[in-house]
């Protein structure tokens, strides 16, 4: 009796612990879809193109008993495999994939043509297998150069695949080789309709989130510059420094390890064609610079950061330096903010000089107040200053 | 006749300038070949694997001619698919397409019996459109969270195309759902072959690329702060300390951004069985943390090294603190080489404690030299002890 209410408390205990479990699940997805709508969106997009090509695929045959048969299924498989988050994504797997497929066949029809042409049942294996393996293995370490990898990986992989389905069933079922256009005709049918489905309906711009991605960096950098100044000097003990250290560091880590996603977006942007304010081929790659440099700006600043908060400073040196030290902070910040909303609005800010010149000064001010002294962030700061200039 | 020389000479231009672009291109594909010659094995084990598999059903109607047939090609679709670099991603691709396809399989099969059981016409398209629609909506909404999309993403991208292919071929032709356990069936095959080929001839895991990249990094932080520390008293002309920034920074952001390959190869090692030193189920996890400590390091190392760029001392000054300077960085440099060493091998190296023992005493002696000083970096060392230790 005993073992058994044991065995229950058991289970009651486990039981709560899998609904927590569910809980966090279902309210890390809740946040998940409050943060971004757009995903939301994008899961409901995906099923109704999903949908409505499955739909006209079991619906065809009412029409024409002599539509495209199983081949239909490359279709819906083409509308999920290509169906990406962000227009420059779907653009470039489709157009990866609709260029892969008709290359791949037509080298394909050409090696099968050749392996028939000898005529021998011997030869035909030997040739079919040699020329699969090769440019299988060719086009896989073609797959590691890092400018085709970039661009051209699912292409890449879309050609493996097509030629060597090909080049082997075409051999066995001569009826196959037919099929390869109807194949070839409803994987653009899929293609087509994925990439439809995703720029008709709230279509999400590759483009535009790295923009904004750089702009908010820029912006979060010149909050926390700002508000780091004038913390700093308001509430000196310990808890409160390492708190702001901590807060700094996550924004920092935010801005350093954002490199990832940029390539990414920039590699899905030059997918995209016209649309607001950026026109097709829009210099891109001077954004990754941009990105590169507010990294640098965000190592500067932490290093001043650690600074600071390693040196011990008395409270009277602290009085001292003070006012010029926040308004320098205040005035960079500022200057940064100015940036990503220029950024953000694309209109040239007039007052971001002015902001750069009174941090300037400020900064000039504090190096004559100490020139004995302890402190070397004015030497940091000034070597921001050229930094912040130049990722306007 | 002008004119012709004129676009003859354009042409002559032109053509040094493709050639030289295919030249740069090659000698680019041989330096990865010769950087990393496992990427060349690589491509040869998936062409072979490829050839033999598609040998397999060349040869396979001579046997039986009721064979595989279409299906067939399933087999070396999912070969071409599945074959990843690590063993790894290989057996996390196939396990994830080989569970996917059995559950969508049997759902899709479910669903479509529904479809069928309510005997209606024009009930079917609704319910199959429906159950696609819901289906797909929702299981592309799971690929945002980040923990699914991990260890799952592909498992549930299979998962859709499975279900809607099978939900809307199935009713078209019943024969499709007799075909459907041969198409798992060739799944199976495809998969297997892949992970036997991937495994058994020079397996790459992703496991020890983990262990190597962390402890490489670890040395690349030890040999910097070792020489680091030498080579500033050395030569204090303006183009060496330059050289020396660019050098460390360099090595400084092959630390910081190697996050990202990290939290890749640390999903691969998951799936990876007992090899080597490893076991399945190695807290893998715990290599993020030592990953994040090093770029802490790295990022303290860089913070004092801009400290020191930028603090213009007197030669004098310099000399006094050369010594008590050169030798904490000489100690905290062999100790990090120590810690990769003893990493590399898995073996406790006795001698890290006192190198560390030795810096402290003379960061200490340093401190006790410049009480008044404008330098600020022994605090940053005093910092960086301790990260050094847990990182051990």
């Amino acid at each position: 009796m005993a073992m058994k209410n044991q065995e229950n408390v058991g289970i009651l205990k486990k039981f709560p612990e899998a609904s927590n479990k569910m809980y966090s699940f279902g309210s890390n997805v809740k946040k998940i879809a409050k943060e971004d709508p757009r995903k939301l969106i994008h899961s409901i997009k995906v099923g109704l193109a999903i949908a409505l090509v499955s739909l006209f695929y079991y619906f065809e045959p009412l029409f024409d008993y002599e539509g495209f048969g199983v081949s239909s299924m490359w279709a819906v498989l083409t509308v999920v495999v290509v169906f990406e988050f962000s227009v420059g994504a779907t653009l470039g797997k489709g157009v990866n994939r609709g260029f892969a497929t008709f290359l791949a066949g037509s080298l394909g029809v050409a090696v099968h043509r050749l392996a028939t042409f000898t005529g021998s049942d011997k030869l035909q294996p030997i040739i079919l297998g040699l020329s699969v393996f090769s440019i299988a293995a060719i086009a896989t370490f073609l797959r590691f150069v890092p400018k085709l990898k970039a661009r051209y990986d699912y292409g890449i992989l879309i050609f493996i695949l097509t030629f060597s389905m090909i080049s082997v069933s075409g051999y066995r079922d001569p009826v196959v080789l037919d099929k390869a256009i109807t194949r070839v005709t409803t994987i653009l049918i899929g293609g087509v309709a994925a990439i439809m489905f995703n720029v008709i309906i709230y279509p999400v711009w590759a483009g535009e989130d790295l923009h904004n991605l750089i702009a908010t960096n820029i912006e979060d950098l010149g909050i926390s510059l700002e508000g780091y100044g004038t913390q700093y000097f308001k509430k000196i003990d310990v808890k409160s420094e390492e708190e702001l250290e901590r807060i700094s560091l996550k924004e920092y880590k935010c801005v350093v390890y954002s490199k990832a996603s940029e390539e990414n977006l920039v590699n899905f942007a030059k997918w995209e064609p016209h649309h607001g304010k950026f026109r097709y081929r829009h210099p891109w790659g001077q954004y990754l610079k941009i990105g590169d440099l507010v990294r640098e700006c965000a190592i500067k600043i932490n290093a001043l950061n650690s600074d600071l908060t390693s040196c011990n400073m008395t409270q009277e040196g602290r009085k001292i330096i003070q006012e010029p030290c926040t308004k320098m902070s205040i005035e960079c910040g500022s200057a940064l903010k100015e940036i990503a909303m220029s950024m953000k609005t694309m209109t040239l800010y007039p007052t971001i000089d002015s902001h750069i010149l009174k941090a300037k000064s400020s900064s000039e001010k504090l190096r004559s107040i100490i020139r004995n002294g302890d402190l070397i962030e004015e030497l940091e700061l000034q070597k921001l200053l050229p930094s912040t200039r130049i990722a306007s």
